[in-house]
């Protein structure tokens, strides 16, 4: 299932970016489930990964190989997140770069592993070894979409999408794919982004750049940050378009890109939350009206609600159940004030001032409710700022799903 | 469903406690679903309520008319919580207290209310006002079973539990009664406790004595402590044993209540836990090694976690996800060292130093996630403070029940 979004079918290739998929048989039988994408000599990559403590082998080796050099080839591989797998796992991620580097003249810390599926099992390392011979006879330019389908786990849709802007007359394109469906419970080795552009970014501002749109995307889908196992996203830039170098965070130049790449992260990150695991629904929550963070931390109660979420699944406009989680969203002292508090939901006012809307007529309600997409927007107090958060509703799916992961 | 939980069939009246039942028809047909329950003169009432900020009506009289005297008089009603019902719903339950007080000859402080059920729908008034002196009419001693069955809403089993202990060599007794299924997510209209004992507890201690309880048994089943809209546990102490006042908290005999108390409310709260919405399983979390207020927070992560509740559900040995959630748990800096944690489920050791432990067999954790009881027990550094949480799994029935609540 997944709400209003299907396979994407073609992206732009990005100059300088060259990607290959195969089939190794880590997990699955009869997919691609092994990407190798490299990228030319001169380009510049910013990574963000997850915030978890618990981070697996692949996040760990990848982290210290990008802060030694700028990367050349990306390894992933889906199926199998070889996390929790103590000092065989760091062997295994170490060998994972090794092979490739091996085959491409590159060295071992040029090479970042990236690794998706299910937690505490080892690696196949003969798969690999196998695999990467074919994977850098197959490097080609066109190779996004499949890139897309290989590194699925649970997703449904293959996910990806493309911009093109024009700077300084000329048109530069960014190409990114995501694969994950389970980001709303950020508990799970659930996503992976990687992001590439021909765009010319100094590389001092390009990991400025990726921080601001994910803030922006990526973590307006998760409770605390980026807080799987597994988490990564990466934007390279091959700069082969022949545009002036974006050195200055307060050019108009660069604010164009920056305002392409947030909305590509933002449709990308939405796309996970139209095909999270089980999802009939893709709801929007707004909390507005006091401090960003407590905005933020009320729209995540919202959003996280099991109460909530099965409310949504069912179609029913149980708005109580939304006020109930709003009264016990952990803020600071007197950040809301039930008695101002309005719910607003796909344009019917339900509640104000705390209390059901005089005007308000169940069936208004329940047509909101009926539709495939929500909005939810929430006034907590009399401040003007804004917080958003994108999530999906708890169905039997979304059970079936995860009581069948690993069977 | 419930987990090795069965309706409670006998409870013994507490000398000068009457309560009395009846189908007033508030939102259910052909069942009890309101609640007369009397206190003798002289007895005293400790209280505890839900800190959510968008409290119900009936919390907030209730709240007021304690403050401000003894009770004599609880009404309770099933089905409807007055909650999000504004001024209309603090007038209703206000009413509610004055057709008592009328009934009984008492002032309306005297009586508090207690409402469970749907948020945001007035109460029916007339229903009140029509079975309030049909239940003076039946006031009686041993209404305890049938005022258990009375209060239940998406419960599936009564709930209640007595405990008699010798105190100065005279037998003083403890009956208790709870309703709630949903605390494990405590954004709901869920759970009332009323207890009664004979013993004669100076009321400086008596509240002490039901905080300290509920901390070790209700509050050992949620998150953010009692959070829903409606939720309140009252202790009464009538006094019509007769040994002396139990007025320090040092003394060997009141060191006897408490740990009576203790016991009985853990009972209670993990009957609440064995009926929750759903549940196929009944597990116990022990998070030891930190400071205990990280403990808790690891414990409830783990225990809130909708990965690991459906893989609980599964019967899956998805121990990953146990590593995952220890990994996200918002706890201050080095609480947890991921090298130190180790995961024993029903005496079967899968983590050890953060990874598979060597002797790990598959079969031997399938073996143990078989069991409908699971404790899981997690170390996550070397200090030895323990905190505990009990909880459910996440099953289809969970959502059925609560897409379905209010159709």
């Amino acid at each position: 299932m997944s709400v209003g979004l299907e396979n994407v079918i073609q992206l732009p290739s990005i100059d300088g970016v060259q990607m290959a998929t195969c089939a190794a048989g880590i997990r699955y039988a009869d997919r691609d489930d092994l990407v190798l994408l490299t990228v030319g000599e001169g380009s510049h990559t910013a990574l963000v990964q997850t915030q978890n403590r618990f981070c697996a082998a692949p996040v760990q080796v990848a982290k210290s190989h990008h802060q030694s050099t700028q990367p050349r080839a990306f390894l992933i591989n889906a199926g199998n997140a070889n996390a929790g797998t103590g000092q065989t796992g760091l062997d295994n991620a170490h060998q994972c770069c090794e092979l490739v580097a091996i085959e491409l003249g590159l060295s071992a810390e040029q090479v970042l592993p990236f690794s998706t599926g299910v937690i505490g099992q080892h690696l196949p390392m003969e798969r690999f070894i196998e695999s990467v011979p074919t994977l850098k006879s197959r490097l080609h330019a066109d190779g996004w979409v499949a890139a897309a389908k290989a590194i699925m786990t649970t997703d449904t849709v293959a996910k990806g999408v493309f911009l093109q802007v024009s700077i300084d007359n000329e048109l530069v394109t960014l190409t990114g794919i995501a694969k994950g469906s389970g980001m709303i419970h950020p508990d799970m080795a659930t996503l992976l982004t990687f992001i590439a552009t021909d765009a010319p970014i100094a590389p001092h501002l390009l990991q400025q750049a990726l921080e601001h749109a994910v803030m922006e995307s990526f973590n307006c889908i998760t409770v605390d940050g980026d807080t799987s196992t597994n988490d990564a996203c990466s934007l390279t830039a091959t700069g082969t378009v022949k545009i002036s170098l974006l050195d200055r965070d307060d050019s108009p130049a660069f604010e164009l890109f920056q305002k392409a790449l947030n909305e590509l992260t933002q449709t990308l990150a939405k796309s996970v939350v139209r095909d999270a695991e089980g999802a009939t629904k893709f709801v929007e929550v707004n909390v507005s009206g006091t401090r960003y963070e407590d905005c933020k931390v009320v729209a995540s109660t919202i959003a996280l609600s099991p109460l909530v979420k099965t409310a949504l699944f069912a179609g029913d406009p149980n708005w109580g159940r939304i006020l109930a989680a709003i009264g016990r969203a952990p803020v600071s002292g007197n950040a809301i004030d039930m008695a101002k508090v309005s719910i607003i939901i796909n344009q019917v006012s339900i509640v104000r001032g705390g209390e059901i809307a005089p005007d308000y007529q169940e069936s208004h309600g329940q047509s909101a409710f009926d539709q495939p997409e929500l909005t939810i927007d929430v006034v907590i107090n009399d401040g003007n700022q804004l917080a958003r958060v994108w999530t999906s509703d708890l169905s039997h799916e979304y059970v079936s799903i995860n009581a069948d992961y690993r069977s």
